[in-house]
């Protein structure tokens, strides 16, 4: 049988990212130090990361017809992610993030665009053959649809015995109130800083022993924090911490998050500790911040 | 035979277009009101309203291959554009402009990229069959090369009677000190109030004033000033004015300029005088600044 995989659902957009010496003041002409345009969204970097990391993935989730979605199925395919469950939306419009990256300060300035795509549905994942997944990672979005998803996973799992069955992660990165349902499904269950603040805690550690009464019985927690590193807490109450593995040079930490998710699920999914897990996820995101995009985890890590 | 047409040369680029209600503060994630791709570059945005006044043209410039090349080249075929004159690069990237439009000032802010893709060279230009164009207008970019295409259009015009020759427009827009030997050479010189000022005239009638002597015999000089209006100076000597006519709300500043001078060019080339030109070019353009894009021209306007 073939290797089973990892399967991400959540957002791909276009990220134009402009590297600027002097934040534009309003109604100039300015030229950039450089632009790139990257493929972006968290479901989308984690897979990224996943498949540098030599763990087999998939990529749930929808997309338009046109030029840019050309694009993104292109990189996509350089990484070898498998896109046969993304939708596409024919008369949608992928629009682009256009982030604008200070390199004299170090500041980031993000347009956001609202999509007019619908995230991936219920229905939708009714149709996937759960059979080939061994873990799926949910970035928090739809979460009302997202729960049922989680659902029919778990009914899936009830018929297969412990071994057998898919693990369930989910992420809550962005603090709004229709994604803290999350919480109570998945296996593993990410917080990210922002929303742990949200919640009035000021450390990972606090949070993990706050938020922890949220989750589902035998579920792990896990906060990361930053350049304080991150932590985890599951269902045997130790608080299990690793530091951050800061680069020597701060170049790029767009995606740094995401990194961390995949490179923690990578090291799961393969049956590490959840300290290993923890260790490597700080690992691999510290260096990631060192170099622009991701290309350069492959070379300096092996197999999850 | 049929009808001469207009050859612009010059840049395609692609424009994203951020519309926002508030110019973005640094270091902080906000929303656009909307984002819209639009094919930019001055001469490629100057065909864009030439056709739509109804005149046939056709664009010059360099190109690459991929999916942008892809959306820039079906829209010239949207506006009916001939792009048969188009070089194809394929090595190179063509970035894209980033524009935020704010809505609530109509200011544009354009941050833009440094191309890495050749401009059109003399060799390029001494392929093109001549005998198709009335009037080539060159946007100034690489001006030496660009000063011998124009003398092997002046060679085959001194073959020709006077009523068969190709007219020369040629548009100083950048403050950079190669352009300014293009002045020499054109039968009508658009100067831009950047470049104006940038010699140290505050107003467009000491502008072409003080810079009339730069011009070859018999050329027009013309000066667009924004709200102020825009003026021109011919051999005659007699200064020509035409107010602004600004739209009720400004609404997208952005290409103004290039509608200015394809209006121009367009009443020029049928035979229209200075003054309706100049008048036509400051109505058209000030329409094109209340609405978004160029395709609300076609409604308003007839042909040139």
């Amino acid at each position: 049988m073939e290797q089973q995989r990892i399967l991400c659902v959540g957002l791909v957009c276009l990220d134009i990212i402009n590297v600027v010496d002097k934040y534009p003041e309003e109604d100039t002409d300015s030229r950039c130090v450089s632009q790139r345009w990257q493929r972006g969204g968290n479901a989308s970097n984690s897979c990224t990361v996943l498949s540098l990391l030599g763990a087999p993935c998939a990529f749930m989730g929808s997309l338009t017809a046109g030029p840019v979605a050309d694009f993104i199925l292109e990189d996509f395919g350089k990484f070898h992610i498998d896109v046969s469950l993304v939708t596409e939306h024919a008369q949608c419009v992928l629009p682009a993030s256009v982030v604008i990256s200070n390199i004299s300060t170090g500041s980031r300035t993000i347009l956001h665009m609202n999509r007019n795509l619908p995230d991936v549905t219920e229905n939708d994942f009714s149709k996937v053959d759960l059979r080939q997944f061994k873990w799926i990672h949910i970035e928090g979005r739809n979460a009302e649809q997202q729960v049922k998803m989680i659902q029919q996973v778990e009914l899936y799992n009830s018929r297969l015995p412990q071994q057998q069955r898919i693990t369930v992660s989910v992420e809550i990165e962005k603090t709004r109130e229709e994604l803290y349902q999350l919480f109570a499904h998945g296996d593993v269950v990410f917080v990210s800083k922002d929303v742990a603040r949200h919640f009035g805690f000021q450390t990972a550690q606090t949070a993990l022993t706050g938020l922890y009464s949220r989750v589902k019985q035998g579920a792990v927690l896990i906060c990361a924090w930053a350049e304080k590193g991150a932590d985890a807490l599951g269902p045997d109450g130790l608080l299990i911490h690793s530091d951050a593995f800061p680069p020597e040079t701060l170049v790029d930490t767009l995606g740094a998050g995401d990194t961390f998710n995949a490179a923690v699920i990578s090291k799961l999914s393969n049956g590490g500790s959840l300290q290993d897990a923890l260790t490597f996820g700080c690992r691999v995101a510290g260096r990631k911040c060192g170099f622009h995009g991701y290309d350069g985890i492959s070379e300096e890590f092996s197999d999850g």
